[in-house]
């Protein structure tokens, strides 16, 4: 790291280390959105603002806001953020890496008495991670205008999405859209090993991969497992299992190439599951991510004829493979992959160009203004568990990263790149 | 059926009908031991046996008793029996039929005006399906003396198994073990196919598969489905996939020869089973049937080798295959055959030997007494389910068959067959 810099690994390491330990004390890292926990996190984040000199805010969608209001305002907004929820059992660094590296690009212009010609602010967003209403990217969608009215309706036992955002502070019936946005940056640990793998500081992220979910049902017949023999049975295990290993040798061999894909089955539940009795049934679903359509678009025609020919072999029905849903890919900006590898040479961070295969915020923001993101290298690829971890030193880097890149968009921004 | 036998088909369908009105009313046909609708079902039978001329008890582990006292009772005892209680949401005729049928014989007996020497018992064994306790034949393996006695401690709710055999009227802390029976006979449903498809009468029973249950645990690795690399994963999926797929493929090949074999994977939970998690676990039970202990060794010993080959292939944990339970092959009395055969011929039933897949209490009776079974079709093969259907003219013809076959006995274990 440019050793002139005004970043410090130090408050990075005590803001990550302050935020873990508001955690359901039993469970550590959890900090799920609408929890108490979840708000007294945001209670410490709003002060860490207002200490770096932010004006905070909750916005329409419950977004915690922090701003420096720039020279020239009118110019309007460049926007760093990530999120502070974390999912059950969670990690210390997925989305809060991203805020506190945020706060720290913050600290850091202070430091260095810059005062920006752009408004900059920092978003915590609401509810990135699969919420407790099912949903995920509650916040940016709604700063992007792109949360379906009807989520509002959606409930947790007694409590609505509508009121729950109220709870936190926002007004769930008022447009969170914003228009004045130029440029939206996101830190975040890769969740994956390839950084580590190759001793690469900072990934700069191509795309965000399309997220597509399959439903896939095998309907077999509930015999008696004793009696019924085996040349008569229609066992729903077993052609699922053919499918399982179709769907992982589809994905090998989509993701032999140099685009990202990967299909997984994560959920697969058989029924009657009675240790005597044929199964009967399994209900398959198949999450897959490509950085290319082409590829996702060829993924779903060859299940659709795998499929097909399983059940033909094997004799046991299975439904059409059904879309449950279907996002597509989403291109880091790509000016702000200029800027931002730029930044890493700037703040002498090795770096490579990468698809990311998870989903972020980004993703949404990148509908309303320009968006791109970095990551940061995680140990060996963990994530989403309480052993996830990311040095303070490599997410400092990255906020050099973002900081350097911060300061080129002032201007550039303003020459119209 | 011989014109001359007192058998009619018309009360073993009245009484058929009769039970089935004693259900749950919402999940036909529910009769669950222990349960309210069970001891109503049994007052029925009782009064039922009575009608026929039995005088009834509850023995000291709960089997309903009707006994017709022989001219010789020295002489000891010939039982019939099966079991009125019934799976959840399950049949009309398993178990309930052999019921059915003894209690016909002994209505032909009295019809036809036969006082045997020896006397003639019909049970109504406790609790044959598994229980709300967990385990089952609880019934049979009492009169057998092979009730373990740690599992009167068993409980369901509240309830111990000790008290609920009290509450059915049993004694729980008294030995039901019998050593006056000369014979034992169950009629039961084939629950599975073959006589149907081979138009054949009457299956003489010639071994109750041994059963054994095997768990295996896949230990692979959640990791983030959409970042994660296809190469860089432990997907206990696939794997667990791969070992369904071996698990059907080694019983096929047990089953081509002559002798029953089937092994089936009932049971398959998979953790965390979350949509963009890689599985991180599987657990799987392993049902398997033989009718010949060889086939079973053979079974265990290519599972252990084809499993590590599987782990080894696919670099994905597996635990060593654990043996749950194990029981025996119970091969039907040698004697008791001939003499089922011949009864066949008798009432004029065409018939053939064949394995039982299933369960039955005839296993545990075979423990202290002469004992074996015939099979009447089952429709489709179809068992344990309310679709389940014999007709009452195939209950009929077994329960001829079942009275050739007693009355023989009267004179045959005399001659000491």
């Amino acid at each position: 790291m440019n050793t002139n810099s005004t970043i410090r690994a130090r408050r990075i390491a005590d803001d990550i280390d302050a935020l873990a330990g508001i955690t359901e004390p039993d469970r550590p890292y959890t900090r799920r959105a609408f929890t108490p926990k979840f708000l007294e996190g945001r209670k410490w984040l709003e002060q860490a603002m207002r200490d770096a000199g932010a004006v905070t805010q909750i916005d329409a969608a419950g977004n915690l806001i922090g701003t420096i209001r720039g020279a020239h305002p009118d110019l309007g907004t460049i926007m760093l953020g990530s999120h502070s929820d974390t999912v059950p059992d969670g990690g210390r660094f997925d989305g809060i890496a991203g805020v506190i590296a945020a706060l720290e690009v913050v600290r850091a212009l202070r430091d260095q008495g810059t005062v920006l010609d752009h408004t900059l602010e920092v978003a915590d967003f609401l509810a990135e991670e699969v919420s407790i209403f099912g949903v995920s990217c509650i916040g940016s969608r709604g700063m992007s205008g792109s949360r379906p009215p009807e989520w509002l309706q959606r409930v947790a036992g007694e409590l609505t999405l509508e009121q729950a955002i109220a709870d936190v502070g926002g007004h769930p019936l008022h447009s969170a859209e914003r228009d004045d946005i130029k440029a939206f940056l996101e830190l975040h640990i890769e969740q994956g090993p390839v950084l580590q793998n190759e001793k690469i500081d900072i990934g700069v992220v191509t795309a965000i991969a399309g997220i597509t979910r399959i439903e896939i049902i095998v309907e077999g017949r509930a015999d008696h497992a004793g009696t019924t023999p085996m040349g008569a049975r229609k066992d729903a295990l077993t052609t699922a299992a053919w499918i399982a290993l179709g769907v992982e040798e589809l994905a090998k061999a989509l993701a032999s190439g140099e685009a990202h894909f990967a299909a997984t089955v994560g959920e697969f539940e058989m029924t009657p599951n009675a240790a005597n009795v044929v199964p009967a049934r399994v209900r398959m679903l198949i999450d897959a991510r490509a950085e290319r359509r082409e590829d996702m678009e060829r993924f779903v025609d060859e299940l659709d004829n795998g499929v097909g020919a399983i059940a033909a072999k094997t004799g046991v029905a299975v439904s059409a493979p059904r879309m449950v849903s279907d996002n597509l890919p989403t291109p880091g900006d790509a000016d702000l992959l200029d800027v931002l590898d730029g930044a890493c040479q700037t703040a002498g961070a090795s770096h490579r160009r990468m698809a990311s295969g998870a989903g972020h915020d980004t993703a949404w923001m990148a509908r309303i203004t320009k968006a791109a993101m970095i990551f940061v290298p995680c140990v060996d690829g963990r994530s989403h568990a309480p052993d996830e971890l990311a040095t303070a030193e490599d997410i400092a880097l990255g906020a050099a990263v973002l900081l350097d890149a911060v300061m080129a968009l002032d201007t550039k921004l303003q020459e119209d790149i």
